[in-house]
């Protein structure tokens, strides 16, 4: 079973947590791809860059310069970062861009009203699974940055919720995939203030009436959309739940399941 | 025949020469591996950063700041738009850090008269031959960033020369392999202002009276040392030569070679 695990920015931000996230993900079984989002490093260095942080309907718009500070800081600081550390626990990481190796290749995202810049759309083809599966069968961890890359010289920025379903569902036609999103809940909650109001399971049918009860708000929505599309896509099990946990989210202790 | 192409920064400083140049390699026969240098990028935003430049003798010493700068510079922004711009030819590049697959492990440099920081030297045993092998094996062609790794989790700093140097002769214990030094002169020339003076052919026992001469100079003495190791250490072919003239310094039409 190939283990898929999104690791958020909350988790990056904190030089602890994200030691002791990796010190676990060090001890999850292999195969195992780690994809990782950005959390605040971008910004702040994209604010000392004069970088001013642009937005349309709540969204960051990725123009030139931000594509170029998201490529120094997710594809090269936080990504080389993560992969020294786990070198240094015997975990042979293997950091990539979707432009490497051509793993990922997305589509610019066609203006219609709005122009979000260089955001990379991942089309159903975008994975190449065979160079995956090759990496993967040298004993390498991917560690896969939130980058892909447009296959005419330009790199894009890409969610890293969307690369793993992405990946997860793509080599989903070839193995069996776990799908693990973590972040610094423990699943979804019934009552956001209530860390013991763990949702065990949730149905992608249920979603609909969840939503309209208020308990999936806000960014848990593309988050668990982005969940319910891998289950239904041939990811065999696919579970959120917190980054200090990933142990008994594997096992079904910790986190919700989606069904 | 594995070819190692090693490019300076002044190519990459300039978009149209490494457009120029990234089209002639992507016609290099295969196998190949690619290493680049920095450039100026990094001390371009080194100083937006307010990263000062600190100098011990004349070198630039990577202090914590300036490891993260170089990581994001040459690991993020060089690297990945090398990467982007090869796959866009149609060459399968990956691009790698040291760190990456644990492909080159250094040693910081000790403090003896001089700290020069997170700098990394590269000991006999620091390539992995065998993974190098196998990603080229799969029909990739690896783009090395100028950084390595402590294997304790920190990320160092390594000379491009040093890195392309080390790569070719740890893959010569394997392989037949040539390397060649690309920059903006066409050669070590006999007179410095006249690039129609390349010298075609030195033997390492002629470094010391060219020296001597004044015509190896400054920045030439390293990187013919570098030269003149690989040659002594099993490497087939050295040549040192202009970005814009691959075919010709590799068919020996154009360039010096190393013997």
């Amino acid at each position: 079973m190939l283990t898929v695990i999104k690791i958020g920015g909350n988790v990056i931000d904190d030089a602890d947590a994200l030691d002791a996230f990796l010190c676990d993900f060090n001890k999850v079984e292999e195969p195992k791809i780690l994809v990782h989002g950005g959390g605040k490093l971008a910004t702040q260095f994209g604010l000392k860059l004069d970088i001013q942080p642009q937005y349309v309907h709540g969204r960051r718009k990725t123009d030139k310069q931000t594509l170029e500070l998201v490529t120094m800081v997710y594809g090269g600081l936080i990504n080389k970062n993560i992969v020294a550390v786990l070198q240094a626990k015997g975990c042979n990481a293997i950091g990539l861009t979707g432009a490497d190796a051509g793993v990922i290749k997305a589509v610019k995202r066609p203006v219609v009203d709005v122009d979000y810049g260089f955001v990379g759309d991942v089309p159903g083809s975008g994975v190449d699974v065979n160079i995956l599966a090759s990496l993967l069968g040298l004993g390498l961890v991917p560690v896969l940055a939130p980058l892909t890359y447009d296959g005419n010289g330009g790199m894009l920025n890409t969610n890293a919720d969307t690369i793993a379903q992405e990946v997860a569902k793509a080599m989903a036609a070839t193995m069996d995939v776990q799908l693990i999103y973590c972040f610094e809940k423990n699943g979804v909650l019934r009552d956001a203030d209530d860390e013991s109001s763990v949702i065990q399971q949730i149905e992608v049918t249920d979603f609909d009436a969840l939503i309209a009860e208020g308990v999936i708000s806000g960014g848990m929505i593309p988050k668990l959309e982005n969940a319910g599309n891998a289950v239904s896509c041939g990811v065999k099990r696919v579970a959120i739940g917190n980054a200090a946990y990933i142990s008994n989210i594997l096992s079904g202790k910790s986190g919700t399941e989606i069904l």
